[in-house]
């Protein structure tokens, strides 16, 4: 059965390899559309390079919407350290033909979970989560129509990235995390936990690039550069790859494990605002909101991004 | 000249002295729409409520918005200990003829920000800030198109109602009253410093029946159904008489004399959440963005309040 | 019968003046020491000034600690932009002849507590509660031997000075205050909204200057150089006088009315640290631990301040 | 050089494994004396089983001293449940023959810094930090006369285990450890990174009771005791043995290593309380305040163990 999804995003090179996974196994997929939200870098630029991708991978009919530009109540912190000034620094891609659909990305998510029928809809986030909180805002009837949430973000035993207690996705907007976590839609999380085991050493992106087709030879440009910060901080062999575990995850969940427990988002303190505090060992009678994903098999998840970017222009 | 005003509310028998005053007062103020939101109860009763009040007025044609059922991410707190069931017990009102506006009330805030001349409407609230907040995140480009936000909410001398350290209004959601209070719009607020000074002593609940007219006779049922809860409490005169300061003050802002100080709202700790902390002696370097009202002149409020309310059906 | 007492105080001008009244009531008051803790200035200043103060009251014998240098956690904070470099500023005092005592001020509270009968000793504090707090972390066997905690401190409908939210006395140390709140003694309070109303108007200050004796004149200029900062910040007719309300209210607790409620006081956000959180109003269910002064008769207050500081050399 | 050390402890298996580690040690340290504090279970019980340790190795002649019987300004929390009763179940201790000093724990402390040369005396801290930092407070004047901190306590990868972000030292007093983290001395910290490492399997403990003395069959039936609550837990092969590092690291510290970083305490929030936020990849401008120790080598580890504990009766 093809599983509908929406993707909401802020590409972010490792978003685009996310989208195209996604965009290249269509017989599991339905890719219903992209929504860009403000947080590698500003919301301009997300939707544009949501466009780009969708071009790229031969897709232009997929509609790309445009989110909240600003996290709920934080100033928006972007990353332009590690994505570039475009959030999608590295290969040349033409400014896209398509153009942003007009409606608001958050009254696309509305309306389409209103309209569809309850449980068919997973959303898939690959950025922070403002456009999902607002809509459990400003529609709370859609909590229990979602499928599923499977969200890229949070840490626990990797604990942070953007500070030494959070990950970058929940912390720039941690009030929309907590917002989402509390929603009561079934929830499954990829944290740094995860995709710290996804390193792209120099042996895979040696194999993506010898995929030789357009697709794989502009996802070997971002790849390339978006590793130069990881690579300088961790002194690992290759740089982690995040968001297309999302995608993996639903093509592949075999090759993941983790357990079902407790995640509440910090926010009452400056030190450790956003960091996901997941009950992994049960030590608390906290309700078990979250199907939290600790191991990932990094040859398997290499082995089908390979396999199935190669089927892409 | 007119000053054109939406009412954001969650009436209340006292949003609803406000709206009436506000109603009764067209030749200052042109009342371009009700939008109500979840505060005092639920938001079922209160878009009812709103609807209630523009027909008790002869004014059914001003049209009223449901926004948002939720605070952005507390779980509701209601007040029907001093509202009653209903929110608006006291007067037996018939159900209201009118119907709702399909429109949501945030899209409707925004959507008449940005079709407006910027600086040309101003956003009254009586209620939790939700759906201006919601608002301001959705669409940002509102902000310096708000000619003003007046609101009554919020406390420093008189500290707080529902906690020992909050206001009702902004204890709710004080999220949104944070992202309000930052928004760099002009803000004039109505603290309980100001609203425990109106209180509507029996001799003026007396002079407001004496008026006669069919509205009045029902303001006069809801202030002696409110009143109780109050009265029991502070062992009052009267008691104070809060949402309608707000429109009092766009009419007759000689009666008002305040500080302009910076005003911070607390949401980190749990014993303060919703403290609207204003630095009223400029102890602080903080930027002034509240026009904080501190003293009014409550015989001179109740005369306006009823020199208006007599000109209703 | 002579109540013992314990004054524990970091003086500054009105710790003096509060100091010299009990002094000058030794038929009821039995001043068994006197504990200098880190607060308005450094605790050198405050263990130098406490030593001036009894030899201007003709007191010498009266022995004088050195408690804490520093709050328990965070940095100290002092004001010398009220009291001056030495604390004491205004009049020209001897430097002092006897000498500190060699036990610390901690030590001396401890022992003298657990030396004497359960509940025959009163602890009159002046200044933040660093050493209360050391004391009873030491040795948690003293609480139930305290007769009572007096203590100036604290704010409610003033809500602050030091910050909009936050007494000095209770800022410098909010974790010393937090922990004497829950002690389990019993406490009585005297904030911010019984000192202001003891304003040192001009007439109060030149009868204070007609009594015609050394010590009286050393208070009037004590009490002229500290009122600037209060007259400018405040505008009123004469500055608050704080720390001698500890004392009159042994003395003539007729002066004062209050309510027994809860105090907490707030540590967890950086805005409101060290409010004191007064459930005047009894909205919570939190049990009530202080007696809470919010009323003092001004006028009897002077007068009996007078009457005393008139005995002293 | 020996080394001059103080341990402080609330013994506790694992800490009764530690000080017999140092006792065994006497080439190296000099244990001047041992200080107990409330922590795993109750003051009485941890002072009376320091006694009984240092009998137990034959060395009655160590002085042990009763510090705190409370956190700063928490409520005490105990492990009783993994500790037993008494802190010390496991093997048959007689009661200790040796008498408590009558001085209290932090006296002792600050006396034997400000009597030593600067810079000779090592505090080993095994539980809460509760009389370090009251030393700390009481006297400030001790902390640049402190050789160095080495303690066992914090986590930062391995996160927490009394709450899903705390380890149980930190946690049970951690305004005492945020005061100790900044008080200037040389700090080293032995977090559950480490001593997670330090699995006691089934072999090691063989090994352990094949030693054959008396102090090794009481080691092992410690052990044996302690570690049912964690094997359970984790379900490894072993449980980690936690205390014993601090002095392991004494003793051959090129056993371990890590990184000088910023370590802070979370204080603000009740969810991340006594987290012990390391800066651990440099991700803040923040000061280096802590060695912390992230790998340790626990064959090496054991064999240092088993080598010392032969030598005791």
């Amino acid at each position: 059965m093809r599983r509908k999804i929406i993707i909401d995003t802020d590409p972010g090179q490792d978003d685009a390899i996310a989208i195209l996974l996604a965009l290249a196994s269509p017989e599991e997929l339905d890719v219903l559309a992209i929504v860009a939200v403000a947080g590698n870098v500003g919301l301009h630029h997300n939707a544009t390079n949501a466009r780009k991708i969708i071009e790229l991978a031969g897709r232009p009919e997929v509609p790309v919407y445009a989110g909240c530009a600003r996290p709920i109540r934080r100033p928006l912190v972007t990353a332009e350290h590690v994505h570039g000034e475009t959030g999608l620094d590295g290969p040349e891609l033409p400014a896209p033909g398509v153009q942003l659909q007009a409606q608001h990305g958050v009254d696309y998510i509305i309306d389409t979970l209103m309209a569809a029928d309850p449980g068919t809809i997973t959303l898939c986030t690959l950025g922070p989560l403002t456009n999902i909180a607002m809509a459990l805002i400003k529609q709370p009837a859609i909590a229990p129509r979602i499928a599923e949430i499977v969200m890229m973000g949070g840490a626990y035993f990797e604990v942070g990235n953007i500070t030494p207690a959070a990950e970058f996705n929940i912390y720039v907007d941690p009030e929309a995390a907590d917002i989402v976590m509390r929603c009561g839609a079934p929830i499954t999380m990829l944290p740094l936990d995860v995709t710290h085991q996804m390193q792209s050493t120099p042996e895979r992106l040696a194999a993506l690039l010898a995929l030789g087709n357009n697709t794989s030879k502009a996802a070997h440009a971002m790849l390339t550069f978006s590793e130069a910060f990881d690579l300088a901080k961790y002194g690992w062999a290759g740089a982690p790859l995040h968001d297309p575990t999302v995608i993996a995850w639903l093509l592949r969940p075999e090759l993941f494990s983790g357990r079902h427990c407790n995640v509440k988002i910090e926010l009452a303190s400056a030190l450790t605002a956003g960091m996901t505090v997941a009950d992994y060992w049960h030590v608390t009678g906290r309700d078990r909101n979250v199907n939290y994903l600790r191991h990932g098999d990094a040859a398997g998840f290499y082995t089908l991004l390979l396999e199935r970017l190669a089927r892409l222009p």
